[in-house]
């Protein structure tokens, strides 16, 4: 068997990540037993939700265990297998975490599944036809119910969330308003996501400064919000959300490092009868046939042509991940292992 | 035509509201024209929902105008009319205001309604079987959606829309938890309002001090929250809120005077994958009759045994109002007129 790379959780963070909480470690891969696969990963995707998981705190997923190998989606091919639905060349995708092979229990439901490689490119599984694709169908399709002609703004527009808001609110007739940081990203999210409009959130000193520039970028107002960031952003959001508004809420990376992100006026969820509702995409698995199937259509007609900011090699990986935590790296993030 | 005491809002609050926002005011009430009824007052309602719109501010509701009868439920007696379907000495419900008689123009949807007084006091049509109590039936089974087993909690328990609640919440075989201020009402709360038990917010200085109360209140977690104030309260419930919990926001009256009442850590929003909707009830008139029909059985069958604090005239409105608004009073508030 191959020897095999991992990175493992060596210490949690005090505040802000630092590659110091990331250990290099080199394993050889057991034997495999009946109904096991060996995959090696081609791709291991990087997602802002691992962030959260290696605090310690109470939330919707255990902890990151520490001295264990990083939890996390991958992408790869299966090199050997003692189970009969899995033969070697199947392109696969699962939760191998941040290690070059994983050995998989492939018939435990959810562990592992089948892709086709020839319409949608391998990596985007990790992505636009991935866990992030479909929390954002979750997200507007379940929680705001996007209707032709609204408005619907996403924060963190850039990534790999919020690009595939865009394209699934335009295929619906809304108007697409993305939020990121930066003239770079802005430039990316309206010329190659197709959005209607961005707006720079890093132009603005406070909520008010940025609610004025969000008026303008959504003169009818803000239907429905798929909220990634929380902090300032949101308290900008919230002025301008119409009566009876909805908004999923799906992230709030701003708060990440323990920094405090008071909602500033919760009284507006009330005088414009919104409705907020957090989630977490991994509890409603009903819904991932369906996503999958839009999101990969979309993919397959050029509709949604997502930009991959691509890393070489597992050793990459704490550094990529961190160039995404605080807004560096933009697009989806996905560390390439072969 | 008799004449007609009314209260007026005669300037707006700076801070706190004060008897001298109003202003009494004599004048004739105009003769009836075809399809229209004199409705004498015998009860006014004073709710907390005034106070809000006694500020200019963007809100759910037009701010109240200056210089016009303060605007709110009333309950009385025909004594004149000039329409078919009503006669002299028909017990009545409408939105008459803060005066002793009103002119309505009696076929307008809405605008007023005959009501029985054998199984329901009068005065119970601007409370438990009225519009407070309907605000409770709507959060309680269209917004928190409680089942059997579940604990729910509400602030302001002792007021109008508090009691119903308790009651409402009691009905479907959950555990009702209500949150207010002192030992009376707290006491009221429990022993005559039949919760299971009550937390006395104004012995705790902060919302991390108040959340332990409630755990001890609540030792299965909070599954649905009807908030009416907002602030403090809010952010210890929040901390106590089980995972998927839902949330009615019906009023925020913490934040009537102008106070910030940031929510502090919105993020358990997201981490416990709640549920928080604002309503108003009068954009949901479907569910009136068939919450009006439970709400006045509960009380003909003495399930439901709200008390009312009771002021005596017109002039007296002010006062009684502003004691409702600063917690003084407790109980459903009305002004008798007969």
């Amino acid at each position: 068997m191959p020897s095999n790379k991992q990175l493992h959780l060596d210490n949690r963070p005090e505040g802000e990540a630092k590659a110091s909480n990331f250990k290099l470690v080199t394993t050889d891969t057991p034997a495999l037993k009946d109904g096991e696969v060996l995959v090696r990963h081609h791709y291991l995707s990087l997602d802002p939700y691992m962030r959260g998981r290696m605090n310690d705190a109470k939330s919707y997923a255990q902890p990151q265990p520490l001295g264990q190998v990083m939890q996390g989606g991958t992408a790869g091919e299966v090199v050997e297998s003692r189970n009969a639905k899995y033969a070697a060349g199947d392109k696969v995708v699962g939760f191998g975490g941040w290690q070059e092979y994983s050995v998989v229990a492939a018939d435990q439901p959810g562990a592992l599944r089948k892709v086709e490689t020839t319409h949608v490119p391998l990596s985007h599984y990790l992505g636009a036809v991935g866990m992030p694709g479909v929390t954002a169908w979750y997200g507007l399709v379940n929680i705001i119910q996007a209707k032709a002609g609204q408005t619907i703004a996403v924060s963190a527009a850039s990534g790999a969330v919020g690009s595939a808001l865009g394209a699934l609110a335009k295929a619906r007739g809304c108007r697409a308003v993305g939020i990121a940081g930066g003239p770079d990203k802005c430039r990316y999210v309206t010329e190659e996501l197709g959005f209607d409009a961005c707006v720079d959130y890093k132009q603005h000193k406070d909520a008010g400064s940025l609610s004025k520039a969000l008026k303008e970028a959504c003169p009818d107002g803000i239907d429905g919000y798929f909220e990634n960031v929380g902090g300032m952003v949101m308290d900008a959001v919230l002025l301008r959300m119409n009566a009876h508004g909805r908004i999923a809420l799906c992230g709030m990376i701003a708060g990440y490092d323990g920094q405090p992100i008071p909602l500033t006026y919760p009284q507006l969820l009330l005088t414009n009868r919104l409705l907020l509702q957090g989630f977490i995409v991994s509890e409603h698995m009903e819904v991932w046939p369906e996503a999958l199937k839009e999101l990969g259509t979309l993919v397959a007609t050029g509709k949604l042509r997502p930009r991959e900011s691509v890393a070489q090699g597992l050793e990459a990986s704490p550094e990529s991940f961190l160039g995404m935590i605080n807004g560096r790296n933009f697009c989806k993030q996905v560390v390439k292992l072969v």
